[in-house]
């Protein structure tokens, strides 16, 4: 994690362009990703593919010809799709496309113009106050030019062709938890779940550049994702001291994460808390969960964009996101979908009264006031294990998901994990089904 | 309005009777009023039209031949739907026919016998206790005849067929608050509504009187209101110094006045306070909303029958009452209607993604952490223009009313009415529709 | 109850057995008890009837020869379902096979093994740590042998065929509150219901052993109870100087029970607290609401299973249940199957207005703000019958249940039985139906 993110660290990304191209090829080295492109013009719902920016040198030189500002020190210096000039002019003229932050001064701020042609600079707000009177030289060597905005994504099957998506973005320049978190995440999360030697659904790896990629991956699979999607996550800001996750719920508010998220925060099986839905901000869920689509997409962050003091300027470092909390964000992501592949709608096979569990080793043989505490002949541990099987078997209707199951119970869905395992093993239990069943109806 | 109040205010109104048809004749001189009958002995329902009351004069003369009640004084000192007298009789004899109320000795009482054949007179409570034994001479020339139920409506036409009921009442004699501030609001409704250059809604204007008028009504275009009627209101009580209203919900509970103005109250566009159903007591909504019928009808008051010292008696004055009461109720009934004009579903003509709101000029051009007071490059509001575009936008699928997306964006549906013409001006939303369209599935 | 419950406790009773078929035997002399058997051997879905349990004589004598432990005095003191022993052992030998109480060292526990074949006895703590070295003598006639599953039902016929169920269990030996209390309350509900002059529901009363016993008849009967069940009770623990009842909600949580006891114990019409469904204990609505059947039938108890010292040991006697107690339970069971007979769906036979009460004598012929106290013109009870009268004719639309209507009343569904009869005898009022019926829609 740590080489991946100090490799993808320096790069001059921006929604288009060599930065963003380099960027996919490195992460292609931790999973195996299918490299696709937009060409520049084209349309893609209301929006239209910009032509590609590609920047190689920007300074600006003092009246002493010092160079005062160089995009060679940070990319954030230069503004994120900036046009060429090659020209000196009054300190006057050079403020109107300098950016700085007043109530940050020494931090440089992350400016885009991608769809108004500017060029500027952004600085410190202290060096901004500091400047002289006199003939200044604003040199940017860029260009607009035809080519494409790229993306990617990786499949990794599972049995069913109903899909988890996991989606982050790729286009921030040196920015730490906003955003190489997501990316650097998923990367990690993907090799995770390969080594499962099980997965119920199929994973869905997308990497675009925010917003108009995400309109486009959705331009060109979104009708494959309504039909497939079962659930799934966009992955953002997961760095931070913050020990909590922080969940945005899906616009339909119901859908596989959010229950599923909002019980592990409850059962605190995961500690976290909970966002609702909005359109207002955020990232590419806004887009997945657009009206025409609607997708079943929730959000996860940690350090949450706009909350924090190094959003979007060049206080966002590697220190204060720590790959740590990286670390963290995969362990507790996998605990998370291995809920997901665990609960659906499970049945009894012998629904008709109680399952005579002493036949099964299930029940101790022996009815006393004294063996309270035995789940079975030889399991004491306060009959933990004999109540929920006792509310797994009397719930397993097919109408009550494992989820359901595991509110009654008190305990988290993972809890229930050995009790399936058990109940499957012993022939009482079949499941799981992505879809209520009323199996019990004669 | 001063004017109309004091013309109808001295005159004699009854369920039926000369008095009723010089109110329904005043009316039709602010509004274009049908007026419409029912004869004596018609069945309507469970009822029968009863013969008219026309009355006279009427007096007690005391034993010094003094006369001490008057018709002519106040017509709330005869008993309604009184039958003729003119005998001699002793105090006792005369006291079985007077009414008062000890608990308001000032005050003369509002009595009436419909439905079963009396003659009695109302008097202070004070001049009761004061009369001497003696022979008391009591004298009314009235009488019970064949003739005819009346009432009237005016129908002001709106874009669709569908229609708002604003029904009052119009049978109470010399009694303010309740009842000459439904007529006399309504009236002026009428008028300003009929100054609206767009309308879309019919709206139908109903003055009746009180139970056995409704019912006559019902009887006659019940079956119409079941299929056209969208909403509707009983206007009563809507005088007094009491700054809130005070709204009774349908029976139904989720009728647009009864979602609109909980919401408007909520939201405190305009002040007021919610009553459940009740068919225990009321007005014309008990008719409106019986179990056959159960229209999607409300009943708007400010100060409510039954909680003020004058109810049923001549304490209810105009000084109490007062017109300004009842120019603001004109005002607040204006925003109701007018937000349940605009309600509705509306549907975004670029559901999938966001729309790209710069092109639109509905977006900064520019992205910095510096701009977070713009909603576009010339509206400078801490983005509230911009939040409730995106939250429009996102919502409005067909399947949320504008009324949810209020609530959504914590603002009073009325302060969405800009926001719908600027997106309607773009073209980018289609609506209101009437009824949820399931527009994003393919 | 007295003497049906003085000829019961001695019995020694178990799952199958002579006991048993006595205990059925006396019954049958207090209602008209249908006795039926499953033979040893037969299948119930995942159960086999196990071979009958005989015992005729029980004793432990100690070194000196003299009788220890003699089941002739208590039948606590032979673990139930005993194979024979007739052999001499040293203490340590014997220690194996006896059953105490450490917590409770006065008491005799009751412990089963009716599916792995055991002797044992069962003995207050004290004296077991009293027991000296030495040879003991075991000594118990019983036998296990083929024979059959006994239990019983009474069917008390009703104008309709849709069934309440009443089922308690008759396998416990000398223990009075559970479980007596169930089998002696159930006959003596039985009595009662037999008295009544008519019956909307049919009433079966279904006497078992616990658990096995209802599995038996579930496999049997299960098909009709899912035909024709309306609600139903399993009777438990119905004694105790706890005054209030202990409801355990049905397994579905709304069938007429869960929503009457609910609401009786709401309005304080019956004292009681409600308890939430569980598989993991609780007697045979276990069974009856396995998820093959999830049969309407909840739990009726006062003094529960588990919460009082005595549960499962000899000190659960006559003298802590009380003879009281259970009287006062057969009261209240049938004010609660009145309030299930009353409960249904009403349909006002004049909907469209108000129905003219005056006409039927239910409303005053004045209107004067001074009769305020009067329903009608001779019932001067502050309204309480007219209000009542209003707000069931107006909810009586065959789609609000009488429950619904008494939640609005603010009364108890058995304060509106007056109500129901005075509608109905003036034909305002038909029902009750069993489903809702949308009568209103022309």
């Amino acid at each position: 994690m740590d080489e991946l993110f100090d490799r993808l660290f320096p790069i001059c990304r921006s929604i288009t362009g060599p930065g963003l191209r380099e960027t996919l090829s490195i992460l292609s080295e931790y999973l195996p990703l299918e490299q696709l492109g937009e060409p520049t013009g084209s349309s893609v719902f209301d929006w239209t593919i910009p032509k590609e920016w590609r920047i190689r040198e920007a300074w600006v030189k003092g009246p002493d010809g010092s160079t005062i500002i160089d995009f060679k020190k940070s990319n954030l210096h230069v503004l994120n799709y900036s046009i060429p000039v090659n020209r000196k002019m009054g300190l006057d003229e050079l403020k109107e496309h300098l950016y700085s932050l007043p109530h940050m001064p020494e931090a440089i701020p992350y400016v885009t113009s991608y769809y108004k042609e500017r060029w500027g600079f952004c600085l410190p707000h202290r060096q901004l106050e500091q400047l002289e009177p006199g003939t200044y030289h604003a040199y940017i060597d860029s260009e607009l030019a035809d080519g494409e905005l790229n993306f990617g994504h990786a499949i990794l099957p599972g049995e069913s062709n109903k899909e988890i998506l996991i989606s982050t973005y790729v286009c921030h320049p040196s920015l730490a938890n906003n955003e190489l978190s997501g990316p650097v995440t998923a990367a990690f999360l993907y090799r995770r779940l390969a080594a499962w030697t099980k997965r119920r659904f199929t994973y869905r790896f997308v990497f675009v550049p925010e917003t108009i990629g995400s309109i486009t991956y959705l331009h060109r699979f979104g009708k494959h994702l309504k039909e497939k999607l079962h659930t799934g996550l966009v992955l953002t800001c997961l760095g931070g001291a913050q020990h909590r996750l922080s969940y945005k719920m899906s616009r339909r508010g119901n859908v596989p994460t959010d229950r599923l998220v909002q019980h592990l925060f409850r059962l605190q099986a995961l500690q976290g808390d909970i966002r609702g839905f909005t359109p207002i901000n955020g990232s590419d869920e806004r887009q997945y969960c657009s009206p025409g689509f609607n997708l079943p997409v929730g959000q996860m962050s940690r350090m949450v964009y706009n909350c924090y003091p190094g959003y979007h300027n060049s206080f966002d470092t590697k220190e204060t996101m720590t790959i740590e909390a990286l670390q963290q964000s995969v362990d507790e992501l996998e605990q998370l979908l291995r809920a997901i592949e665990l609960d659906g709608y499970y049945v009894n096979q012998n629904p008709y009264g109680e399952v005579k569990l002493d036949k099964h080793d299930l029940y101790p043989d022996l009815n006393s006031p004294l063996n309270g505490v035995y789940s079975s002949n030889n399991v004491a541990d306060n009959r933990v294990q004999l109540d929920r099987i006792l509310v797994m078997l009397n719930y397993c209707d097919g109408e009550h998901s494992l989820l359901d199951i595991a509110d009654k119970c008190g305990c988290s869905i993972l809890q229930l994990e050995p009790i399936v395992r058990i109940l499957k093993e012993k022939q009482l239990l079949q499941g799981p089904y992505l879809e209520p069943r009323n199996e019990m109806i004669e």
